[in-house]
């Protein structure tokens, strides 16, 4: 293929391809240091301008107060599934975990592998993980709530993040941070690798509080407590520095080109709309997330037999439409639509669905 | 400056040009995928070409057989520090550790903060660092040796590696794997963070022997276990996919354009001659590492003051010459001068040196 394709995957995912093309352009001279970004040292002048402007539009973004620290760690999510008990959660303590499937439940093995008392208060296993419970009862005595904002194979999402009166929320965020409006003040963990919303695999955010921090356990492994990173700027040793550095460029693209989290917001709820509406009109296409808890990230959906899904998957990418094969272990199709994904894409896709429906159903 | 330098980084640290410039020209499209290689998914055939390709390299390059497993982690090398006695050294038992100052205290370190036994059975503390201590006697009953084969900081390198007799030896090899010619026999593990000569910064090679990985208990979080890298391709999650295909770029060139392991080595020893002649030449510059244990990858001098390496630090820059400041813990000037570092760079800083010394001598 010579041109570039609409990429609906789950994630690695696309990134902007404005910001594809300034890596491109200054990949062998970063900023008239006569080097690469990838050559740079993580201590000089240029690293040091990428990581403190990469951590001030998330805070901008996300408005945090100086209450929150911006880390960059290595591991993904999973190693947060570890690190997260391993950190905030004492011996004799409990902590509540929704559990609404795959990523949710590996949160909950990690802690639970740590010998650490885990209270699963509500679950979405009953109806397949096909929806966001309600109603939870939370232990107000909790160390914190642990919840999965988004999940990707299912297709599921918070709507709106529960009341936990006042038991700090830890949220994994890997797959929809920046893709929509957020209030902040609830939470004492948040969490995302890069791959979906932010840039490259290989680099981890986490936004942590302040009291969060306190509760960070002195005879941790260095690389494995919060505080290093807190208070080394993330430079404990050397971080990822490339993938640091994409993500810089993916929150100025979504500050200055975008136009902020409000109008990202907007803009993916209308993408999902399109799509969903799509799914909706006809017999054709079934959603499989319950409609009240459908994700504005990755829309899921069936068509009426697994040799028509196989022969959508294929023509879809014979006509630029690439990455719609559901997860390995649902099947189905997938269409994820993160940030860099263009409504035109969506467009695209909706076109070829209709075409697909009419010669099929 | 509107020319790439001569970088002599100690890492992040120059990496071939031709890598970069195919980087550069992929980018948009790797491979007729229609997505940039940040944007394939780590399941799709593409990525799985350049994971078993980079690790079909590493075990060619090295002459490994089939019990030892290529494993691509995160975290760096600090990371390696607390799993490898997590990992490899059970209750009861001790690891002997030489220290040969900054990785090897810090692994060290790293090790005790576990609780775990270990005995440092050779340090060079006592002269600064400047040495690799020999004849040094090991228990026959630890679990394993370690040791730091090359020092950054220091500018010294074991010229031979220390027989342990049968006791596995495990080696911190991230800035000189792949430098010089290598048996891999005595070794349980090897591991080494990339962005010295392997690639970017944000991957960790680790090579680990059969045995080696039947120590690991079952009971420790998933990503911290050596078995879960071993077992899964290194993707049980979502691995830092660009630094494994810059490694699997770095380590095409090294077979294909420089002509394998033993022309390195043979290239490295001639820059290194190169430029330790040029400082052993005169009285203006000292080395600072004891002759027998000098570094091939980081040659460490001083000049007769610290005003004096001031001006050379600068002035070599102004000549297209970088990373010359020795590191911010030891002062003086140093030159890294990994695999990625042409002879005509040494040359050039080698000419420079000579006129800076006759201006100022």
């Amino acid at each position: 293929m010579n041109s570039r394709i609409h990429n609906f995957n789950a994630g690695p995912a696309a990134l902007p391809l404005t910001v594809l093309e300034q890596i491109q352009a200054e990949l062998l001279n970063f900023k008239g240091s006569g080097m690469s970004v990838t050559e740079i040292s993580h201590r000089s002048k240029w690293f040091d301008q990428v990581i403190c402007d990469a951590t001030t539009r998330v805070k901008r973004l996300l408005k945090l107060d100086n209450n929150f620290h911006v880390l960059f760690v290595q591991g993904g999510a999973s190693m947060q599934f570890a690190m997260i008990p391993m950190n905030l959660l004492p011996e004799g303590q409990s902590a509540d975990y929704v559990d609404t499937g795959t990523w949710s439940t590996k949160a909950i093995k990690e802690a639970r592998v740590q010998r650490k008392t885990v209270n699963v208060v509500a679950s979405s296993e009953d109806k397949s993980f096909s929806y966001i419970p309600g109603d939870i009862s939370f232990d107000r005595n909790a160390s914190y709530v642990h919840i999965t904002s988004n999940n990707t194979i299912k297709g599921t999402q918070w709507a709106h993040f529960p009341d936990t009166a006042g038991v700090p929320l830890i949220c994994d965020m890997s797959s929809d941070i920046f893709g929509r409006i957020l209030d902040p003040s609830p939470f004492g963990l948040i969490y995302a690798g890069a791959q979906k919303n932010l840039g490259p695999a290989g680099v981890t955010l986490v936004i942590i509080r302040q009291d969060m921090l306190e509760r960070v356990p002195q005879e941790l492994p260095t690389m494995l407590k919060y505080t290093t990173f807190a208070e080394h700027n993330s430079m404990f040793n050397t971080p990822p520095c490339f993938a640091i550095y994409t993500i810089e460029l993916v929150l100025k693209w979504l500050e200055e080109t975008i136009g902020g989290l409000e109008e990202m917001d907007r803009l993916n709820r209308q993408k999902a709309e399109f799509l969903y509406q799509a799914i909706d009109r006809g017999q054709f296409f079934a959603g499989t997330a319950e409609k009240h808890s459908r994700s504005l990230m990755n829309v899921t959906f069936r068509l009426p037999s697994e040799e028509l899904e196989k022969q959508f998957v294929q023509q879809a990418l014979e006509n630029g439409l690439g990455g719609l094969k559901g997860h390995r272990s649902v099947g189905g199709c997938r269409a994820s639509i993160y940030n860099a994904t263009p409504l035109e894409a969506v467009k695209a896709l909706v076109d070829f669905m209709e075409e697909f429906a009419r010669k099929h159903g």
